[in-house]
């Protein structure tokens, strides 16, 4: 049974994503997404699951900084999508006026602002490591917790569902991804991702990136600066593009990048979830590539380059 | 005396900046970062001070987004760099060995993560909603509690600092804006902040917008993509540039931008707070557009566009 | 009755193109083509008509030169093509195994020269300056020289069409162009000709330019080098874009190309020869300008810019 | 002894080119460019020199279009830049009042049109086929009739320098090119030039393919359209570029634009005339290119692409 590390504990979003990733998989809960990630780098675990973005608190920073700044060796394989539909969970027989304190992860209470402040104006917010927590330490407490999290944390901890949907934003999804020691095959509906360090301050850098992969006819689907942690001001860049990293004409992007950055990793290539074959034109298919290639050679082949 | 709205309680370093942003000041704290906009945008307050960006965990995204989808009317008008300097702060005769519990707000827990797996290992580390609320609790607790946060809350709150300068990382700073109605005169070291929102799916869109500025010679100091709060996918993009909001290169780059992107906001011109001259070259001078349009008016003056 | 100036003498394509331009015109010939251009300098003449390009041989140079080079004041305001029928005129009664010498323009020569060789390969072919001049040194010889021309020749020097349409190539057209001391209206399906020096050595000069057009949507139909008469190496470039002059975006091209160009000379916009209305995207239509315009006015109508 | 063909007659510029060429060799006099490229893809001379381009009359159009459009295999492999410093010749004993015709190539009486309307503004100006027909002719003549061209041509005809130096522009040069079956190795100061030919009317492709060169740090040292034959406003682009075609980025670059025009024809790769070493920066020399590709192939090397 594959060994499937998740950032714990059960009852989370995440939890449910690491389902998602191996139905039959054994999962192993960890404390942070650094313990996850560590555990797929250094074998301990076929598979690991993070989080990687909302789309309303954008990236998980945790995440990105793990990926990009840690040790190489983990990549991702794979995307997996779950949309965050957030319920006041109380105890049994509570009623809304009860509730003085509600408790959830940061994000999750950044989430129901507006609902909070139009149903339990009142109410202490209260942040906690996670919703699963939030929920254990509700179903603890004396019935004025409540705590905001998926439904599946009630079941799990013996609470109701006090009131359902509860998020200001329909359309909340959260992005996770599956990591692994290897890169995955080509699938001919893949996406991207890498992370471009600036060494110095280089203002054309980032256009002449977007040009390389643009003249190529690749399609970014998302661009994402990140401080690198130094000072105010440095950057690195998250780029996902369309296309495999084994796609000539992302092969030579990449290639290209890596002679002008300061630095390239690549943090994998993976199915997309949204199943999308954003394939090349003509001129920036294989074939457009190898049929060049063979030109080139034809017309070249006898002609000496030293000097 | 001027009134400053800042993100309360005081004791915090974004304190240390409204004192900063007006020393003579009547400063004014304000639970939320949406409450210290809200005063300016009514004119309840002349000026508001509030974090933007961090330069280990990024930018503060309630900043951004409340400047990028609130209501319109609160310019940033000036740029207050603070290092930030954490510190675990402890009751008075507390040992390090005493002390169980560590809480702060979860952006300092995690500038100190490394310090405290060295030094505090088993330490539950919890999330309050300030360095000063931290500060507030470990200073009502047994001893077995404390904070992190900046010196001067152990002032104000009758706590010792246990151990200085705790963060992980050297060189880490924050970043504040002081925000009022509106927008600051040219100084000729500025910088303008805006975001672009894109509409549909346009790939070449944001190529575009880079080259609309790399054109007119507007070097680019910050670039950052937000999720607009409706699905995964969907971006704006924060710009900080080089120049003035009335330099002509800027101008008639913001006009382009404005014409091809969803919709623009200016959230500001303000003076660089790293005082860097990043003026044009000849060709992209005020004196150049002035002279281009001179010569243009001049040799079609007596053209009709009518058809 | 306007007074057509021509590059004469009567009797050639250009004065097939001169009575195009105004059929019921008086038609002046000229020796040169810079004699034309001067005539409508100098205000001798409300139009003149000369020849601009061949799809076979190229530009004609001498119009390019004094256009770009000469004094300013006379602008393109039409353009007229004409299909260039080559034909063998020699004297009645004469054969082809008679023909020991063919006379023509150089271009006309150079334009028929496999027929030539097909069928004269010993003929002695001798530059004339005109295709007119050939026909009437043809007319006064003694049989043994013929004429390449235009039919209309024949016709006016007393030859017979001794073999028809012996251009090698098909689709061979003249672009002649009309020249007024002022440029022509707006009519909505406009070309606008400039011609660009470039100074010193500015290797990315070319592509900013090319860039100023496309990211405004702009096309070109035309792009042609040419030497500056002062050393090898240093060029000036001659562009023909969609649109008029008066365009919002071909304004603010033009002027963008001004600033960083050594200098520009805008050599008309005129009705294009085949109707096509290449206009603007939604983005860069004059109403998208003029939105942008009033967006910018409104935001920053009461900063100063004064430092 | 080399045989070189040359653009004859004995007496002109391009014998002056071809003695530079091969100072030992053996010149073989050709009627065309076309018979001297002609003779060089035939194995028949293994080396030829035909002009290339005039600092004032721009390019050679019969040579432009016999390398782009004639059956491939000759190949630049050298060029040569001859000062063009035209003489007014004529028989001995002759006035300058005397002469009331001058001859020669239409080229070289255009280079002289100032000097010759100042100083002989009644003389008949007639076209000959080269600068020494014009001197032959003169020589022939009785003193009335003179021609303009090279003091060499006055040698080897018997005629005297009436006028020396009558030009109208100073720095008036012309390029020949050095023409073998097989391409020249690296020298590290070299040129590629090439002809690119567009399919249908593609309005972006030109920027793009400048961009491809600007992109990988290639400086374009000449640029310019040509009429493909076809029909008027169709082009092809004639570029030359700093670099060998066995230079990494110089072979991305070419790989680059097959894959996009309709066709690309390699002219030649040489040392260039002005021994000007325009190398690539760090980031696009052959060791980066060469660097890149390991990193690539070492993280992927692994990686099926099979789907």
């Amino acid at each position: 049974m594959t060994r499937v590390a998740f950032l714990g504990p059960d009852g989370t979003f995440t939890s449910q994503a690491a389902v998602r990733a191996a139905p039959d998989g054994d999962l192993v809960p960890k404390a942070t997404i650094s313990d996850v990630i560590a555990a797929v780098r250094d074998g301990d675990v076929p598979l690991g699951v993070v989080p990687m973005e909302n789309s309303i608190e954008g990236s998980v920073n945790v995440t990105l900084d793990d990926l990009a700044f840690g040790p190489a060796g983990a990549y991702i394989r794979a995307e997996i999508t779950i949309p965050i539909a957030m319920n006041l969970l109380a105890k049994t027989g509570s009623a809304l006026e009860d509730i003085t304190t509600v408790r959830s992860q940061p994000h999750a209470l950044a989430q129901c602002r507006r609902w909070l402040s139009d149903h339990l104006p009142t109410a202490e917010l209260q942040a906690a490591t996670s919703t699963a927590e939030a929920a254990r330490e509700a179903a603890a407490g004396d019935g004025s917790v409540a705590a905001l999290g998926p439904a599946v944390a009630a079941e799990r901890f013996g609470l109701e569902v006090r009131a359902a949907d509860v998020h200001d934003h329909d359309g909340n999804t959260t992005r996770f991804v599956v990591l692994s020691a290897s890169m995955a095959a080509r699938t001919g509906a893949d996406k991207t991702s890498i992370v471009v360090f600036f060494g110095e301050d280089r203002p054309g850098l980032l256009l002449r990136i977007l040009d390389e992969f643009a003249l190529r006819g690749i399609n970014l689907t998302k661009i994402e600066s990140r401080p690198t942690k130094q000072a105010l001001g440095e950057y690195c860049i998250f780029i996902d593009c369309a296309g495999h990293v084994t796609d000539a004409r992302v092969a030579e992007a990449l290639r290209s990048v890596h002679r002008h950055a300061a630095d390239v990793r690549i943090l994998g290539s993976y199915a997309r979830a949204d199943g999308v074959v954003d394939g090349p034109g003509p001129a920036d298919s294989d074939a457009a590539y190898a049929e060049a290639a063979d030109w080139y050679a034809r017309l070249t082949g006898d002609v000496s380059n030293r000097i």
